[in-house]
């Protein structure tokens, strides 16, 4: 029978598609250079041209078998070997290829975490502002996501609200940094901190507690800054990534897990990743795209106008009286809304051809999203839009 | 802490695995083109020049925000309305766009389909001899795996064991036609059949029965024949295909679901697939391979070979006393061993560097797979090998 979970599924709107619908549709009445869509975090920058030659060098003088080839479950060796070589290069960890597993994007990479470190009611927690698809990726594997309540001030940790959320059914703790919504990067302190709090705990509870870090931004950061690598402060931690943003190619759908090897289990966790993708139908992301983002593992598209764009609305919010944690990297910020019910404040916005997402599935109401992929020249043009917004509203 | 269900899934071995990861040893012993490699069902021959070109078409000068971009979770609106109306001009159906989803290949289609129609403690019949990896594809699932014993004489349906077997709990019936691992098609008459079982089965069960239909080797067909397209007997059929075998790209993951327009909820089937993505991290396939496909979605590589290995080895093998069903596609053969127990047959047939794989993980003792995706001049060499085997061991 037509499976009744899934289809009451069909009835939950997300808000950022209405939102990004309205947008397409107010477009084809206006002009969509004329509507300041701040709804979709997708890259607006093209691929770097490294990995565009090296695809069309694979298609055209690679071995056939091996480029349209079933690559092994876990991935291609070699790339599996690169990759671990890149990070180890760049975060001075310790990777063995037999840690890394390849992925279809940040989706399957973290479709597999979930499945290696928890079982059905074991609950994991992760920390507002947070993406909204968390809810379903975990939930329908029979976890439980629970939510810990933002640290407004910074965006950082609220670690009384986690530690009295951190139970014995607490089996890992999800986090994204730096991060989609809020764009902030955690410190080395909160990862410090952190770690001390999970290594207590599993002392205290008698079992594991895994530290998942969904990591897609982190090559889009700010300011000439690095941001500390969440694996190297607590050895029970499996990284998750995704070239999507880094090489600005979500449709490619290529990523992989990293299992910290200071775990002990890493290449063992990494096989049964691959028994993992029996259940869900994985089977290894293309050999194409896995051989080209290897080769390409050390570049990055040309993410400088995401930095641009922050610098021009994070000034001209900030001067309007806009509260906001800058960002230090991603395409994202998250500004406190002028009204407490950040719902009826994007309405009103939308008046002003401004798309704008309110907070409250990101598990924060009373704050907004803005996805600043977007051209700067549109950018700048939106500047007047919400000065007309201010003025004529708050 | 580490899942105990997937860690105890790495004690148990594929018997296709290991006699391939054998043959590649024995392989650096004394040449991989000595070894008489028949284990695994991988593509031989290259992809089509045509989607080679598209590939480098899109890469050089398509529009890169459409190419890298993120497609919809669906898939790409214009791949989906190009694969219905290539089914339609081919099998006289009538799917819209909207009824199809894509996916990463068959693995990924069958991963949706289980879930679209079946909930945790149902029932799922399929037919022996049949693909091993239905076991995890669907255990993995929460839903059970039943296998009907098979119709030896032809491997058509046993009706009389399927219908023992088709119980109030069984809401999804799997088929794989033409079948690894026996190369062989159902008649008309057969899908008639079935279909008629099933509709009479709904009725006195009151409840809904799906066929699910697997079918990656659709287009591999031999002596000139076309095979019966299951959706045309049955209205609550679910399409599995995958373009691995048709242009021979198994590393590209590129693959569908179509859902009967019959059934009366196609579209909202195919909706609900995208709901069923977001728990297992599937996410559409590459953006790049979809528009590559759909635009080559009525060529095939050239799978001539196929057929020509084929022949060589069904009149070679009945000429030395091995009753075989002859093929009507695949590139799969599965005969009947010449003793009892095809284990001890298959471990014999190493001493000639025959790698052939026994039939009990098929669900079918007593039998073998020989997968003849090898060169035609290295089956011509094996026949010799196959004859000193028979004479020395029987």
């Amino acid at each position: 029978m037509i499976s009744e979970q899934y289809r009451a599924m069909l009835s939950g709107k997300s808000v950022i598609r209405e939102l990004s619908e309205y947008a397409t549709a107010r477009g084809k009445e206006i002009g969509y250079e004329n509507v300041f869509d701040y709804s979709l975090g997708n890259p607006s920058v093209p691929a770097p041209k490294a990995y565009n030659d090296k695809l069309i060098e694979l298609i055209s003088t690679g071995d056939p078998m091996l480029v349209h080839g079933y690559s092994p479950s876990l991935g291609i060796p070699a790339v599996r070997e690169k990759i671990a070589a890149s990070l180890n290069r760049r975060f001075g960890t310790d990777y063995k290829g037999a840690d890394i597993f390849m992925t279809s994007g940040a989706a399957g990479a973290l479709a597999h975490a979930f499945r290696l470190v928890t079982a059905p009611g074991d609950e994991i927690l992760t920390f507002a502002p947070f993406f909204p698809e968390y809810n379903p990726y975990i939930n329908l594997t029979g976890a439980k996501l629970r939510v810990v309540p933002a640290s407004f001030a910074d965006f950082q940790i609220n670690f009384d609200a986690f530690e009295q959320m951190l139970t014995p059914r607490v089996h890992a703790v999800l986090i994204n940094t730096p991060s989609n919504p809020s764009g902030v990067a955690y410190t080395s302190e909160t990862l410090q901190a952190l770690a001390g709090v999970l290594a207590a705990k599993e002392k205290e509870f008698g079992h594991e507690i895994w530290l998942i870090s969904d990591e897609p931004y982190r090559e889009i950061v700010f300011d000439g800054k690095t941001i500390p690598y969440a694996a190297a402060f607590y050895p029970r931690t499996i990284s998750c990534y995704s070239f999507s943003k880094s090489l600005s190619l979500p449709g490619d759908r290529i990523g992989y897990v990293a299992v910290n090897p200071a775990c002990g289990v890493s290449a063992m966790l990494a096989t049964m990743c691959g028994q993992i993708s029996r259940g869900i139908g994985h089977n290894c992301p293309t050999a194409l795209m896995q051989l080209a983002a290897a080769d390409c593992c050390d570049l990055t598209a040309d993410l400088s106008v995401y930095e641009t764009n922050m610098n021009i609305l994070y000034d001209a919010l900030t001067s309007l009286g806009f509260e906001i944690v800058r960002p230090g990297g991603t395409f994202y910020m998250f500004p406190k809304a002028l009204e407490s019910d950040a719902v009826a404040f994007c309405k009103k916005a939308l008046k002003y051809d401004l798309i704008l997402v309110p907070g409250d599935s990101f598990g924060a109401p009373g704050y907004f999203r803005i996805a600043y992929c977007v051209d700067t020249e549109k950018i700048e043009r939106s500047i007047d839009a919400f000065k007309r917004f201010v003025a004529a509203e708050y």
